[in-house]
């Protein structure tokens, strides 16, 4: 049980705690993160690993009017402990509950909802900036960065800026050296030898060896010989790379010493100009099985069984059947035994996007870019101009940050890329940051581009082989979701360009379903026969080219067509069949467009939010009942008749 | 005249050629340069600037294999001019002729249209990944980078993950210390330390001083020391920052230097591994204006008069009255005296959106970030937490690289950052890179945003005025166009947030124009007057909120119903318009939608291509015209009544 912590109602509760008490309370802190993962997922090993760091932050700052961002705020969950929040802290990541990553409405001690890697130094610039205009110099600006989040070039960028003003900023650079897959790239390289250091080592050697080998030197040469060997020990020390853009580098540090933390983080309080702070963690500290498996544990099922005791994970939960992911990541390994030419991309998702199996099997045609997003797709495009098959397996919310390369680099020039998006719609208890809402409209918008989405399992591998032989930009889009498999009279048809499937016929209306919600619709067909409508279900399988052909005709012939898709209204699937329908010279009042509403949605399991958005089996049977019964006022209610 | 140029009909003729003779061709393509900047405006210093260069590399290289991409694509001119479209080169940004930047369609030297700064890095790893796979690994890869796009995020992580590989690319740093407005930022100041050095000339003399101070070694001594130098001599050396990376850094080499550039280049060609060969090219060399004024240079306006011996600019022609962009920054000028809580962000465009004076009047209160957009807008969200009043004063098409940005940082936080989306629509002779075609749906989607643009000039100031006091994202676009300014029946109604203007009511049908295309609008309805036919103009002023009470009243009562945009028609303006009125159950068929359609659009200039599109004021006559007639199959038909 806690002692301390729930004694803690903001960070100023922490000064009067002895150093002794400061361990105790660490471990209370690690305690209580192993609790909630004994009850769901959540964000586990980036939380161990950030407990001493949060601790000598608050001790030092006081971020009432200090600022911190976290980034990626999915290591937010210490100081959400600290800043008020442990009496609700067994509700996080729970609908109505705290979230998971650092939100303002919650506390004024989050600044900034950072799901998406790398934008916290960009912001405390800003807000620096601010503070320094408006009066409040001494108002300090912290950022703590993971060296996951430190390859994005938006961070290059705000280092960059930062270096050019000189401003009064403190970055504490989390090196854990885990980008949720292990991190790949020349800065990982330099980062390990920051660490090391063979280069440092090496070269102090080296300079040893020579000054052994001088003689006896006069007191004025001997005198030029230190200023030079401090000169040399300048230049071998580390951080030169964050020094040429203009920041003091210090450290490294273990950043799991808390009195360590606490006198250094004093000390650069005060100091001057941009900083870069190397503090060097373990992800997973204090939970053996999680220091020793990262991967695994950045964000774990379950835990069915713990060891009260030692704290050992015994068991965990058993996954709940096959997903959407899975039978991506098994249509792309089959393409890939089959086609040399196929490559597949990722940017630090090589777990959640279960590409593991093709990493190993795969090592010269996988590329895990780190958290990248830009770069992944500039250069797919160029793997695509110089022949291959390119395949971009980025979560929907992500691909975001490679809008203007997905326009200039693959739509603009043409290109053969093919994006596979994860997680496109309710990516559930990780909220809005992560929410794939948004890429049917954004991606539609682009000249020469391909957008599908598979209605069932029966699509996936089909439109995965379709969209490899397709001479152009191409996309599928999935949910975070088991997969299902909708019953059809026959085989499904082969997939065509442009082209979509109908499940079943009705006279009453139809279902036209863009994606996986093809089996709500079709269990909310099954539920409306019950009351007397027979409602067909179409499987529209493209969202641009739209099956014109086919859906003008059901605008044309059916007196009810209910678009469903787990993306926003705005300009989404519903809107192209309105654009192509009104552009047809159709009447367009019996079409009904259900999705996402023009709003943030919050964070919860995905059939909680569903139900929220109106897109349960229930809200799409009440919403064709109820349309019916509007319809009636004309013609013959066949809700009457029952 | 040109004597060799004629006869360059492929890269492969420049082997013939003697030093002599190149340095000859060399002029040779710099007339060529000031003899289409005499007919039209176009990137001209940046282009005088790689003559020598561009020469090197082709004569080092075989680019009808071996690869090359120029970044940005504006300094493309000479390397045209040397493949093959010599002949067509007085075509350069005029429609249908030679596009401004690198064309795929054009030229197979052409590989990637090159518009937006920084990609090529990643575009040359893909393409020389692919090579390698496929078995031509005897391909060499270079491309050739302004230290004006170098701080883009994605260079970083470019450069990160060919550190990472170990791939055999050269990278050349085009280095002419601009970035169309002077650079700025940490890498900037360590460009400049790179080519000067203060550093290194102070390190220099210092080891040289403790040299001469030591007395007479031994000779072992004396080796030791010799390697002590060196070391440190290649501590001391440039390009750490790239070394760091996984990089070798070579130079500083002048870019003017053709046998010198020649030599290094031929050295590197064998090279394995990742090059970073820096080269310092004079903006505008050869031409004493251009290269004393670059960023007037730039991309100036067209030369009245030319002194044909000396080569210098006698004058140049008047420009053509005021435009969108003199508007918005007198207001945001005049926004900045009243209000010292508004501070204003640029991205690299402070010369093109004339924000100059805004520069020097209010030093500490303008922030020019370089091309780092992801950064700029991710900054401005931090200056509006922080309680200050950013806007955000970019391209449309270049806003597109901070849509992440947009997303996390500005939305979903609702923080009250202002966008000026300059040259939104049809940018002209920039092409498809430069167009702002995508920005209403794209900002569209997002919940909280909200978008505006001036139908006029009457508009500008309010709607900026109306902007700084929104407490929320805020967007204004606005063309790359003269100032228009319809005629009122009285003054302009204030804005209000989500309201429209009606300029006119007419029975027989009504324009609802979004944005400037408000005058063609009003224009047309006058001579439709002279068919009889009695068209209203709405000035929908807000795309999102849309004015629902207005346009849906107009949707029920007029017969004809034409949005009009300067945007894509996918999701756009009419878009959010058929959403709306569906929504409300209305009919629809007498809603028409004019806009941009869904290709990318080539270069010309902005009438031209407008009316390419549709958009001209001749077209809308046509289009209502056509669609009274079809309207005339069940009412009368206005149109035969003349």
């Amino acid at each position: 049980m806690a002692r301390l912590l729930p004694q803690i109602h903001s960070p100023a509760d922490l000064q009067r705690l002895s150093d002794e008490e400061l361990q105790e309370l660490a471990y209370e802190i690690r305690q209580e993160l192993i609790k909630v993962l004994t009850t769901r997922p959540a964000h586990f090993a980036s939380n161990l690993g950030v407990v001493e760091l949060c601790l000598a932050l608050h001790l030092t700052f006081d971020f009432s009017k200090d600022r911190l961002i976290w980034d990626t705020g999915h290591q937010i969950y210490p100081h959400k402990l600290i800043t008020g929040r442990y009496d609700r802290f067994h509700t996080i990541r729970t609908k109505g509950g705290l979230m998971g990553f650092p939100n303002p409405a919650e506390s004024p001690y989050d600044l900034f909802m950072t799901g998406h890697a790398g934008c916290s130094v960009s912001c405390i610039s800003g807000l620096k900036a601010a503070d320094d205009h408006l009066g409040h110099k001494d108002r300090k600006a912290v950022a703590v960065i993971g060296d996951g989040a430190l390859p994005s070039g938006i961070v290059f960028e705000a280092f960059n800026n930062i270096g050019g003003m000189g401003q009064d900023v403190l970055v504490i650079l989390n090196d854990n050296k885990m980008s949720i897959c292990p991190r790949t790239g020349g800065l990982a390289r330099y980062l390990d030898q920051c660490r090391m250091t063979e280069f440092y080592q090496g070269s102090k050697r080296r300079l040893n060896q020579f000054l052994h080998a001088i003689p006896v030197l006069g007191p004025m040469a001997q005198s030029a010989l230190e200023q030079l060997r401090d000169g040399v020990k300048a230049m071998l020390k580390h951080g030169m790379l964050f020094e040429e853009l203009g920041f003091r580098y210090f450290g490294p540090v273990d950043g799991h010493d808390l009195p360590g933390l606490r006198k250094i983080l004093r000390d650069l309080k005060t100091q001057k100009g941009p900083i870069l702070l190397h503090v060097f963690t373990v992800k997973g500290y204090g939970v053996e099985q999680a220091a020793a498996d990262p991967v695994t544990y950045h964000a774990p099922p379950v835990f069915e069984k713990l060891d009260p005791q030692s704290g050992r994970v015994v068991a965990f939960k058993k996954g709940g059947g096959k997903t959407y992911t899975d039978a991506v990541s098994a249509a792309i390994y089959a393409a890939m035994q089959r086609d040399p030419h196929v490559v597949v991309l990722t940017a630090a998702m090589c777990q959640g996007n279960k590409l593991e199996k093709i990493r190993e099997q795969f090592p010269d045609r996988f590329y895990d870019v780190g958290i990248c997003e830009s770069h992944a797709v500039a250069f797919a495009a160029g793997l695509a101009k110089g022949g291959l098959k390119p395949i971009v397996d980025i979560y929907s919310t992500f691909l975001q940050r490679a809008f203007d390369q997905i326009f200039q680099e693959v739509c603009l020039q043409n290109l053969p890329v093919v994006f596979c998006m994860d997680r496109a719609g309710l990516s559930g208890p990780d909220g809005p940051t992560h929410h794939g809402a948004f890429d049917i409209p954004y991606l539609r918008l682009f000249p020469n581009m391909t957008l599908m989405a598979p209605g069932d399992e029966a699509d996936v591998q089909p439109m995965l082989d379709f969209a490899l032989q397709h001479n152009g930009p191409i996309a599928l889009r999935y949910p975070k979701a088991n997969l299902e498999r909708v019953e059809r009279d026959g085989p499904p048809p082969p997939i065509e360009w442009g082209k979509a499937e109908v499940i079943r016929w009705g006279s009453d209306g139809c279902f036209v379903a863009y994606g996986a919600l093809l089996s709500q619709c079709v269990a909310a067909a099954r539920r409306l026969r019950d009351y007397g409508l027979d409602i067909g279900v179409i499987n529209a399988r493209f969202a641009k080219p739209l099956d014109k052909d086919l859906l003008l005709r059901v605008v044309e012939t059916v007196p009810l067509v209910i678009t469903v898709e787990e993306g926003t209204l705005e300009g989404g699937f519903g809107s192209a069949l309105l654009e192509a329908a009104n552009a047809a010279g159709l009447d367009t009042r019996n079409i009904v467009r259900a999705g996402l509403p023009d709003r943030f949605i919050e964070h919860g399991e995905r059939g909680e939010l569903l139900a929220d958005c109106g897109l349960s089996v229930e809200h799409l049977v009440a919403l064709v009942r109820a349309r019916h019964c509007d319809l009636g006022r004309d013609d013959p209610c066949l809700l009457a008749q029952h």
